[in-house]
Parts: structure tokens; C-alpha cells; sequence
């Protein structure tokens, strides 16, 4: 439970609130860099923390982000010409590069030298991991690039995508580090007979980690600290005397990594990105440390598996808040336990059903919610450390973002830490060698 | 004519308003009973005076009527499943009962005794004349269910339905007491031939109303109060020395019966309940006190006679403010005085017409206006006195509800309480025997 | 640059601001005539200066302009019968004439006399020019109708339209008044061959304006101020010591004049209505002085060229700000500097561009600005002089709104007084004789 100004703090991110101030020291996902395929081409709409921009990719290929009012007249450089290292605004030629400088300005004599003077708003942009990411903080205090892994590796081992969410950034990432809700949302309903089970799990492993969930709805939380956010184990019963751990990881201030990969499968992530207060942008990630993503891979991803939703040419899931996630009452009773098809859209079905933001003030949490509750501790803390004049660690820890999330069965006499040790190598999770 | 101060009580019923409070002591249809057809079938959403709601009907065949959000994280239990006697929260799997109360909670140890102390909230919800109704009010004063002749009946006697109305309820209301706009509003057009006036009206008996109607657009009314609201009479010149009685019933806070009925016809009913403020759900009802009604009559409800729209699927008629009530100007000069299809859809669209709001303070009233301005009387008076602490008597005298409206031709020499008691065997229009 | 205020005085005209007391001194379009095409045809829905209105024809053809709102309970009047001289309210039969005079009020006493004591809402109406011109001002003030040349002359020498202007409507006229931005706006693209040269300016006559617009992207400005506002001409530079004079009017408080037309050419104007103050009625008009038009020039004018616009039935543009006016990036590349079809429809897009409201604190002007500066200047100070008391004398100078636009070819020591002597035969483009 948060207090209403806790709330408030936590999730309103527009520009010089306390969130809103601490996203703005950390770089950024705000594209797709395949949503600028082409040098010169088309610029594109873009709206982060409550700032309309746009984005663009120039004729030696490099994306800049713009405030899209040309300075002259507030006319919209959406509606510009991309053309030789410039985009220039329909109206009177006015024309600016990636980084805003004016290089043209055909309206005025030369020799008052006001081409000089004048700039379109610019933003830092870089692409790194198959986004666009965007700085939109002051300018000394632009940090290095997140080294998260999936960014880090060569192309062919990673796939990424995007999708809405309908709902505040916060509650949504607290839904990828309430790794609890596995018990329920994505279950097989009870009654379902073992043909139902085969079809939801479609491997003996698949089945054994769907029973020890179902089993256990009460999985034991252990939350270790690190230099970029924090490391969540939640244990349930396995068999014998073992423990199925599953592990998440966080990072600063908006990243999360699923907990379900055992050693050797592929690591998913996600980062959310306010368009608002009541939407975001989730920027997904797989990756495997280790060989290239196959084809059929990146198909089961395109189609929606995972971390990946079902999305149309403006990737907006297929089923979303507006048609009510197509449920299906029938297959609801008889079969799966929401009657949603796909994991990321059961997700975002309960996670934008806890309204646009949700009231954190009116809640009953319990030792499974350790995770969310780490969660807000760190942004806050974070955030407000911040109104206090102390910039964050986290946004120059770059290397500490290189860590993983997965899971473990565990002899239930090993601690959290032998666990983390035996499963990643390092007892938080770090990528070693 | 009212105040603007007036005009807000009047209309305002969101929690914590003084209209708002007083239709929280009444019981309020909220759904058709044959919204939630089947045990353990998907739960409905549902506004009411402002608040967000769901029902649905356990296995037992209760409904239970609750506030969606589930007290661990806020998720909205319309999402949850609907099993074995209660709702689960498709999150993590808290389950309620239609009271709210948590009947099992698998994220907690069970020896926490926390199950026992949360609760959804959850209003007492009846099944009464096919209807689902809600006491949204504080539970030391529930009421019992007003005794509305459709409901006592059994139910092969009546007909009932729903319609959205898309502007604030008590204008609606006031349409339904106001009957001396059957002068114009349903009329054909006085040019129109016999064979127009023959269509509107089927029979010799509808051609004599339709006319006297047409002829005497200046009603003279009487009003007379009862315990539950008051009955209104409107007599028009007829042929000879005759008049032609037509009495509508108001009971408090929101029902009205329709002037039409000669003896022996079907009676028509209607009930608003405001969604928000500019908006309310009409429930719907025909009954005829002495024998089943056909199919043939229950068919031409359904396909939108009387009282009854033709609706669509989620109970928006098919002619309504967004399509200008399909209005067919030339059928308007040539037959009509709408040029609209349906006596209720030419209520709604003038309705409508007013506002979504009506501003009651620009008015002219006249003496044909007078059950107008006694419903406001009445509705204020009660909303004012319960701010002041005395509860309304009509909540609780629910047998008072059982009351008949309908129309009379008779000699002019008649008083209105002889006309009433020659008519229904009562004064005031009460049910006898 | 405004500041702030200047900037809320210049765009916002709801009643009782100072730019919307300003807009009520002048006679106003409020609809094409063709909109009320029949006597007793039905009522149009109107709204100005963010006022609902209706208009309607009555049987001896005069136009009214009325509040929609029945003065007895408030029902919309669009909804009434248009009968015999008057407009019916179709709840109880009030019946108001072209300026508001109750006819007929059958629920009254005829001896109360209350018929003669009660009017509807009503405005002064006027034909003029194949618009419905209204006046919404103080009776006391009711100016004359302006002279604007395409209403004086004979119908067949104008075609007038209408178009949806998807902004408030200041920016809108500052685009008409701005003829800097031909340069760009409205060019084929620099790279593009002859062959497209040649398709978007079809004469030889259009290829050489196209080319010394191209070609001069700075004109020089001058302005010089008359009774009824002011007229703007710009210099390019043309072959050898000639100049290409392009000359626009402004006549208060929102026409304007196109700067196009050489000698004996059609000339165009449109004046500005705003609906509220984020949308406007384009009012459109081209005449030719001399000839009647032709009906090949009319029917280029429906398809939209020069400032009518191609729309849809309810003369909303079919590019627009909703789908982007269909820019066509593609042909942004290669051959037109918008990509965008159609001349109101580029102006359109660059205006609606700058936003609902355009944020005029943060320009950077210069001398290419010269009538836009001017423009600002001579309605904020007819709006702050009106509000200190000064009524507008532009408003009683009918004849004054008798001016023309156009363009010249001058060698370039003629000074702009000589041009505009050669042009039109007066220094300040009056039409003479």
C-alpha cells in the first residue's frame, strides 16, 4: 500500500515531476530501429514522457530525435522534407540536421547570421540493441548506454519488438516482478484433464514447472540488492526435496527480466516506456548468450510467444483493452484459467485492469509481493534522492546491467545465493568472463 | 422554471450528492434478470449512479452485485473466473462470494486469519419481476422491494426490457409525466389524410384518441399526492359532453406508468436509472393484471412498440442521438410530426433534445406543465429532508408501489376522484382486492 | 512573437472575450445559401464563435438564424417542423418565425397574452453573395454588409464553397496573408525535371511564376495600411531588371485575398469563421470582374483547385489532419515539396500543423513576416479598443471591403504605390469605376 502522494510520485512521469525528472537521466528506448528502415526516408511520431517528438534517419543513416515545431513558426517538421543531412519544414524551407542545428534558412539574409543562433529542439539519440534510444536530460549529466546483454551480443542472437500497454508504466513492470501470479493467470485450469495440460505445456518439463505453479501458490521471496536495482527469487515446491526457484531481475529504472529460463533456454526482457501516464511503450527483448535465435524462433516470437505479443502494423497488441483481450468465457471455464490467449496479453489484460494508474492506496499485500514492494522502494528512493540533488549511481553503473534472470531446481537446504552462484556463476546474476 | 442550485440536486446523483443519497435508499433495477442466464456464467459490467459495478450468478443461481476491484492489487474481478460459489480474481486467485466475503485466499498462510478480515465490497442484490435489483445505500436502512404490480404478478403476465437513454434521467422522467406532448410529438401531421391517420392509429378506438388529442393540445390537469408520489390526470375534450381522461403515476424516486391504457389494455411502466448524469438505463415494463400476454404482443415489444425501443445487442436503440433518430424529413412534412419511427424513440430524441443536462433555469412553464412541477417537488423535498436527516417514508412503504395508470372517457361532470375510482376502483389508483 | 495574453486575445472568441466582442461588430457567413436549399426544407445545425445555432428557410424564402432552444422547456428546435412561416417545436407545438417571434403556442390560454411576451433566440439573417451572412453583435451596432466584390457582382461571375479548417482560425488566415511561403509550400521539388515542372504549373505563364518563386525565396515586403485593413505586397526577383509582385488584402476582422491573379485572371478570398477556437468555416469565393465564370472553371473549382478544397458532403476536406492528408512520402521525394495534393490542402496541413492553437510565444519572425506582424497588430488593437469602448469603424466602411488582390510583373525601380496603380488603378487595390 502507498500513500496517495507516493502514488502520484511513483507514476506521473511529464516533465519536472520527480519520476519524471529521474527517467530523464537514463537512456531510453523510443523506437524500433526498423521503424526507420531507410536513409532520408520518412520521419516518424514519437511521444515519451508526455513530449511529442519525432525521429528521423538522415542520408548517412544517423536517427535524430526532434521537438517537431520549427522555430520560425511552430509549423510541424513531421511534415518535412528529408533530404541531403537535414529535414526541412514544409512551410519556408527552414532546415535542421540530427542534432537540430539549422543548415539552411533560405527566409533570411545571410549576413544577419541568425542561421547561427537558431536550433530546433534536440535530444541525444543512439541505436544500440535494434532501438532507438533517446536522452532527454540535461545535457551534463548524459550518461553512458546501458550495457544490458541482449544489446550487448551480436545481432543474430537476440530478437526484439515493441507493443502497447493500455495502462502506467509502474504497474505494469511490478507485473513482470510479481513472479506469484504464475499460479493463476497463465495456469491451466484445474479441472483441465492431462490433454489440456499437454496442449498449454507442450514438453514433460513444461509440465512439471505448470504442476509445481499450480501447486504452490505461495512461493517463498528472496530479494538481494545490486549496484542497478535488485535480484527476486521466489521458490515453490518441487519434487522430492527440491525447490523450483524462479528468479527476475530489475534495473534502473524501468527494466525487467523474466524468470523463467532454465540453463540453456533464452532469457527474455522488457522495458517500459511512458507515452503518458496511461500508456507506455513496452520495448521487448530475447536473447541467447550463447548461439544465434533460430527461425522458427523469431517466427513464434512475431506470432506472439513469450514476452512478444500478437501486434498490428502499429504495434498494438490484436487483443487489447478495447475489445476486452478477446476473452473467451468458454475456453475460461473449461480450459485456461482467463479464457486470453498468450502470456503477454494476459499480462496486459490484468495489468490494465487495474485501471490507467492504478490506486495503490486501497491495497492488501502480502510476503508474495516482496518483489513489487522492493520495486517501489528503489524508483522512489531514487526519485526523490534526486529532487534532493543527488544524481543516480545507477544511470553510469552501465556494465551492471549485464545480468541475467532464469530458473533452478534447487535441493531446498540451498540458499538463495548458492542458488544464484550455481545458476548464473555470480550470487546477483552478473555475466561473468 | 429552477434555480441553478435546484437544477443541480435535481440531476446530480453521484456518491455524496443529496439526490445521489436519496436514490441510495431505494432499490434500483440494475440488470435484466436474463443478462446473467446461467449459473456460473460471465460475470456483466454494470454503472450505477456514477460507480462502477459487476454482477454475476453463482452456482447456486444467486447474483451477487460487487464492486469489481479485487482488495489484494486492485485487479478488476469482471476478468476473474466464475466457480464453485464465488468469483476468483484471475491475478492470484482471491475468490468472493456475491456478499463480498472471501471465501478463499491462496497467497496468504492460511494461519495469518487474514481471510476472515477482507472483503470485497459488495451491495444486497434481489431478483424482483425479472429484473436485477441493487440497495446501494447503508445497510441499517434497506429497505424492502416496492411492491410494482408487474413484480407481483407472475411473470407470464408481463413483458420486460431495457434502453439506453443518452441524457440525464430526470428529463426523462419529466417526458413520461408530461403527457400533454401527445398533441404533437406522436401525432401525424394534421394535413395528412385518413389513410396516414389510419395507419398510425390501427383501430376506430385509436383514430378517436389520436383525434382528441390532435384537437385538445391544452390537457387540464389534476394532481392528486399518495405515499409513494402522486398520480396526475389529464383531461381532453372529447365528442359530446365527454372528456378524455389520461393518468399517469409517479412513484418516488424514479418510476412512472403510462396515461394510455383503457380498461382492459396492457399497462406500460418505466424506471430510470442514471448511469452517470448524462446518461440512464430505462427498465422497461408491460403487464396486463388478468392474463398472460401473447406472443404476439410480447413479439411487437420486442421489435419496439409502446414503452419499448428497438435496441441493439448491448440495449442501444437502433434510432438514437448519434444517428439523429434515423429522422426522415420528408416522412416529417408529409405524415409525421417527427418524421421518427416509435413512440419511445420520438420520447427520447426530444428528451435528448434538451441537453444532456436540461437547464431548467430558462424555462417557461405553463398550467400543462403541472405534473412536472410536482415531480420536482416531490424528488427535491425528499432529497432536501434526508440532507437534514429525516429518511424517506416511501422507501418503506412498499405495498403503497401497487398502483395503475391508463386513460377514461367519461362525462364532463365527473371529478377527477370519480373519474380515478369509476377507473380503478381507487382514488388514487391503488390496486383493491 | 506574442506574448501570452496576446496570444489567448488573438485566438479565442467565445462570448464575452475581447476578439469574440470584436467578431460580433461584423456581419459574419455563417452558411452557404445552397445549404437551405428549399423553402420549408429542413433546419441546419450552426455553430459560431462557439455559439449552437440552427438556420432554416421558411415558406417565402427568408433565411433564420435562432438559438435551438425552445424557450418553453428547452427542447432543440432542429428537431421542429418547418411550417407555414415558422419553425414548430415538435415536444408541444411553440411555433417561432425568421426572427424569433412566437406565432403559435397552442398549451397556452390564448387570453393570457403570453404569446406576444416570449421569443425565441434570434439573430439578423442576411443573403449576400450565395452566403448566409449573420450578425451576432448588439442590435444597436448592426453594421452594414460588407461590399466584398464576389457579392456585388452577378452571381454567375462567382462560385463560392465552403472547407473544415482543423485549427483556430488566426493561423489559418496568417497562412493567406503570408505569400513568403509559396517558395516552398506549394513547389515541385528542386530536383524534379521539366516534366513535372510542367505538370503542376501547366502554362508557360505558370512555369515562370513557379520558377521566380523557387528562385527567391526572400521577398521583399511592403505594406500599406486602408480604411478596412491593409494590403501586402512582395517582390521577387523576375528576368532581367523585372520584379514579380505578388499583392494579398486583409480586410478586418478575417477576409483575405489571394495574391495570385494576373491581369484578367480569376481572383479568390476566403474569410475565416471560427466554429470554437480549435476548428473554422472556411467561407470561399472566386470571381472574375469582367465574365461571367465558365463552367469549366467551376467544375475545376468542386475538384478543388486554387482555395476550394475537395470534401466530403459535410465540407469536411478529404485530406485532412485526421488522415494526414494523405501525404504521400513517396512523391515528397521526387516531385512536390509536400507530398500532399492540392493547394488549400497544403495550407491546410502547414496551418493545422502549428497545432489546435498555434503557441505564438516562441516564434523567431523576420522580414518575410511583414503581414502577418500587421495583421496581429490591426485586430488585437480593434479588440483592445472595442473593449476600452471605441466602436470599429472598419465594421459601418461597406464600401471599403470593394478590393482585389493580384500580381504584377514591374521593372524593378516602380515603388509599390505605382504598382498597385498599374494593377488596379488605385494605390491601395480599391476597385474604381
Amino acid at each position: 500500500m502507498l500513500s496517495a502522494t507516493d502514488n502520484g510520485i511513483l507514476t506521473r512521469t511529464g516533465a519536472g515531476t520527480p519520476m519524471g525528472d529521474y527517467f530523464r537521466r537514463f537512456w531510453l528506448p523510443v523506437a524500433l530501429s526498423r521503424e526507420l528502415p531507410e536513409r532520408d526516408g520518412p520521419p516518424v511520431r514519437l511521444r515519451v514522457l508526455g513530449e511529442d517528438l519525432i525521429a528521423f534517419r538522415d542520408t548517412e543513416g544517423r536517427v535524430g530525435v526532434l521537438d517537431p515545431r520549427c522555430p520560425h513558426r511552430g509549423a510541424n517538421l513531421f511534415f518535412g522534407r528529408n533530404e541531403e543531412c537535414g529535414l526541412r519544414c514544409a512551410y519556408h524551407g527552414w532546415k535542421f540536421d540530427v542534432e537540430g542545428r539549422c543548415v539552411d534558412l533560405p527566409t533570411m539574409p545571410p549576413e544577419s547570421g541568425f542561421r547561427a543562433r537558431v536550433r530546433a529542439g534536440a535530444y541525444p539519440a543512439r541505436e544500440w540493441g535494434d532501438f532507438v534510444w533517446a536522452y532527454l536530460g540535461p545535457a551534463a549529466q548524459e550518461p553512458p548506454l546501458p550495457e544490458l546483454e541482449f544489446a550487448v551480443l551480436p545481432a543474430e542472437r537476440r530478437f526484439v519488438s515493441k507493443k502497447l500497454q493500455q495502462c502506467n508504466w509502474a504497474q505494469a513492470c511490478e507485473g513482470a516482478l510479481d513472479t506469484a501470479h504464475f499460479s493463476f493467470l497463465h495456469m491451466p485450469v484445474w479441472s483441465a484433464d492431462d490433454a489440456v495440460a499437454a496442449a498449454v505445456g507442450r514438453s514433460s518439463v513444461d509440465r512439471e514447472r505448470t504442476r509445481w505453479m499450480r501447486d504452490d501458490p505461495r512461493p517463498e521471496f528472496e530479494v538481494a540488492r545490486h549496484d542497478v536495482g535488485f535480484v527476486a527469487g521466489a521458490a515453490r515446491k518441487a519434487d522430492g526435496d527440491d525447490r523450483y526457484w524462479r528468479i527476475a531481475q530489475f534495473m534502473l529504472p524501468n527494466h525487467a527480466l523474466t524468470p523463467n529460463a532454465l540453463p540453456g533456454e533464452n532469457i527474455h526482457g522488457q522495458t517500459w516506456v511512458p507515452i503518458g501516464d496511461e500508456a507506455a511503450w513496452v520495448y521487448c527483448y530475447t536473447w541467447n548468450p550463447d548461439r544465434p535465435l533460430t527461425e522458427e524462433e523469431r517466427r513464434s516470437y512475431r506470432k506472439g510467444r513469450t514476452v512478444h505479443a500478437e501486434v498490428d502494423e502499429r504495434w498494438v497488441p490484436l487483443r487489447n483493452r478495447d475489445n476486452d483481450y478477446l476473452i473467451d468465457r468458454e475456453d475460461q471455464r473449461k480450459r485456461t484459467f482467463t479464457g486470453i490467449q498468450g502470456v503477454s496479453e494476459q499480462d496486459a489484460m490484468i495489468q490494465d485492469s487495474q485501471g490507467f494508474i492504478a490506486d495503490r492506496t486501497r491495497e492488501h499485500l502480502g510476503p508474495t509481493d516482496a518483489a513489487i514492494i522492493e520495486f517501489r522502494r528503489q524508483v522512489l528512493h531514487g526519485a526523490r534522492d534526486l529532487a534532493a540533488g543527488v544524481e543516480p549511481a545507477a544511470a553510469r553503473a552501465a556494465a551492471a546491467y549485464r545480468v541475467r534472470g532464469g530458473s533452478l531446481v534447487a535441493h531446498r537446504t540451498l540458499s538463495f545465493a548458492d542458488v544464484m552462484t550455481r545458476r548464473f556463476g555470480h550470487p546477483l546474476g552478473r555475466v561473468v568472463g
